[in-house]
């Protein structure tokens, strides 16, 4: 029982090196190339969760931060309740990061050691300690269904040097992770066990996954030296981190095209933190499978709508008037329903609703462009559709 | 056909001075007693209209504030727009308020006149003037099935003789709200006449309705006077305003108690701006047929839930890792599915999910008490009805 891996993974269809795969877990099937909608605090910011469900968006899989539900409302209290899934009343998939990247980016909050990093909370400024083994532990009482190793991401111009500093802390870190993360799944097997077994529900897929992080900044050989690495701890998924972080967009596809091909088939290929609709399907050409991007909620609440056609920026004075849906060619509720005018209306009045209405519809278009991509692999069709997509973005809603 | 009467109104059942009533808009059946949740620019806030017409909620009529669309979008955008109804793609009933109360509110930033209001915007400060005329002007562009006499409200612990001079000049201002919006329905009908007949639906009520306001503060002389001249005008309903403007409760129910039940029987009663669930059971009980409130929305934002057994702060630490719903009795979408520890997580981490999910359940909560006061009074039931609602509201979740 304790051996059946916690995620069962096939790969459907090949179109190139673009993939269409079918993840299994014990809350739900995931299809991917997938894009998971960022729930940092327990919320994707703006959209209630009967709407992640909705066949407009369907969001199998949502994340949520480490860093953030560790801090408030405290694992003690998400332990209380349950577990997270219980605590948010979220039935479906989620990913927790592993806290690393959030504390990384607190900049000169925050001072890494080889045990960890030391930071002060963005919420009281009180000093707080992070970990390996701090992070498992908090993860697990997440529980999950995937769980990320605790790294350390090095800025997007880092030198070699630097990089391969980093990078190798990194592969300590996934080590420790991995051990730790073991020690926290027994522990969890054997309280599920001690269980009356009519509560012992879902037994085989109890154990959660974890999944390595590939490093190495914009340096080539290192992220196939990290690459080479972490398959060699084992993980049951692999992601590529530290992108998007500052480097050229160039550099970005550089890293991806070398990286993304050559991680292990038989498992999840998570690139973190990225991006446009345009870097979706470039990465995904490149065989990724799975997406995290906070730009749909993020840009929705700042009045800008992605559109099959471009990005459409809301509080522009030309939408005054404008009957169109946000966009033509979206069949989601918002489109349906309300014009440009009328959100724009509601951004320019400081209306929560704008917020509400333009996050849903960015991940409806976000989440839809996925469907449509696997719809593509998997009648041998990417190459067009990518050619088309890609066209018709660059077509210039507001040139 | 202009002679139609625009609202169709029928009294289905009386309980005491309590009534339930039907009135037929060309948008739909509203059955009263009934709450109107208040959409002051366009939008209920935090509220998709989605949910506003789900089972959930099921409102059938919501108010807009000429006010506030007045000054933004503009009343050429929302001519050029089609109307109100068809800017922010709500297909159900409307009332608009005049904008006097809203002007009124102003205090210090406006100066009132014979000739009308003269203020400065709350939103970029330019000078301002609402008439009678202009009010009438507006609301026939919004196009909502029902709209407001323009009217002076005096503060609530006015004398006699400011109340009588407000009164009077409240008075002078109904007749001509309802001269300039007689005209207005004419030019109107006038428009829609000379489209092609295709285009001519629902002419038996394109009529709007208008309602007159009875004023007169605390002095029930006044209001009693006031009703009788506001009546001798005539209006298709008659609304009691200059309420919960700073008097003592006990005041307040006073004028309902002597004011509603000398409303005309057959034309609609409407208690502007009350109130708490228990005022509108008292004013219920007084034979009052329609109601609006911020309340629920905004007490909602601020954390506040309304419930079976009165109100509950979300902020209180007492709910940190409390798995019960918001109200136990309550089977709204958030009750169903989170629980009180959620909430105030989100509340606490200045997520918009609290506001949004407390204003449902809030709204919820005010439009099935309506839904349950119209089947008491159906059911010749409803004194034992506010007899068990009142204890159970004050049987104290936070004593």
């Amino acid at each position: 029982m304790t051996n059946a891996p916690p995620l069962d993974f096939q790969v459907l269809a090949r179109d190139g090196e673009a993939r269409a795969c079918v993840l299994n877990t014990r809350r739900g099937v995931i299809e991917t190339p997938v894009f998971m909608p960022v729930g940092t605090a327990g919320t994707v910011k703006g959209i209630r969760f009967e709407e992640l469900e909705s066949p407009d968006l369907d969001a199998r899989i949502i994340l949520g931060n480490t860093y953030h539900l560790w801090l408030r409302p405290g694992i003690e209290t998400i332990k209380a309740l349950g577990g997270l899934h219980k605590f948010i009343g979220w039935d479906r998939a989620m990913l927790t990061d592993s806290g690393g990247f959030q504390v990384w980016s607190l900049g000169k909050l925050r001072k890494i050691t080889e045990a960890g990093t030391e930071f002060r909370s963005h919420i009281d400024g009180s000093p707080c300690f992070l970990s390996p083994e701090i992070s498992m532990e908090v993860q697990s009482v997440l529980g999950a269904e995937i769980a990320m190793a605790f790294d350390e991401c090095a800025p997007g111009e880092a030198t070699h040097d630097e990089a391969r500093r980093s990078m190798e802390l990194t592969l300590r870190w996934a080590k420790r992770s991995k051990e730790a993360f073991d020690l926290a799944q027994v522990a969890n097997l054997r309280a599920v066990e001690s269980r009356a077994p009519e509560t012992q529900i879902d037994n085989l897929y109890y154990r959660q996954a974890l999944f390595g992080i590939i490093q190495g900044a914009s340096h080539l050989d290192l992220r196939r030296e990290s690459l080479e690495r972490t398959v060699e701890i084992g993980f049951d998924g692999y992601a590529i981190g530290g992108l998007s972080v500052g480097e050229e967009k160039r550099v970005m596809m550089e890293v991806i095209k070398e990286v993304a091909p050559q991680m292990p088939a038989d498992k999840p290929r998570y690139l973190m933190g990225v991006g446009t609709p345009e870097d979706l399907i470039e990465a995904v050409a490149r065989g990724v499978d799975m997406f995290d991007c906070v730009l749909p909620t993020r840009n929705g609440r700042n009045g800008q709508a992605f559109t099959s056609r471009g990005k459409l920026n809301i509080k522009n004075a030309r939408y005054t008037t404008d009957q169109m849906p946000l966009d033509e060619a979206c069949n989601c509720s918002v489109c349906r329903r309300h014009s440009r005018a009328y959100i724009r209306h509601l951004y320019q009045s400081g209306e929560m609703l704008a917020s509400i209405l333009l996050t849903h519809h960015n991940l409806a278009f976000f989440l839809d462009t996925m469907k449509r991509v696997r719809q593509a692999i998997r009648s041998d069709q990417f190459a067009q559709f990518r050619r088309e997509y890609t066209e018709q973005l660059n077509s210039g809603l507001e040139a």
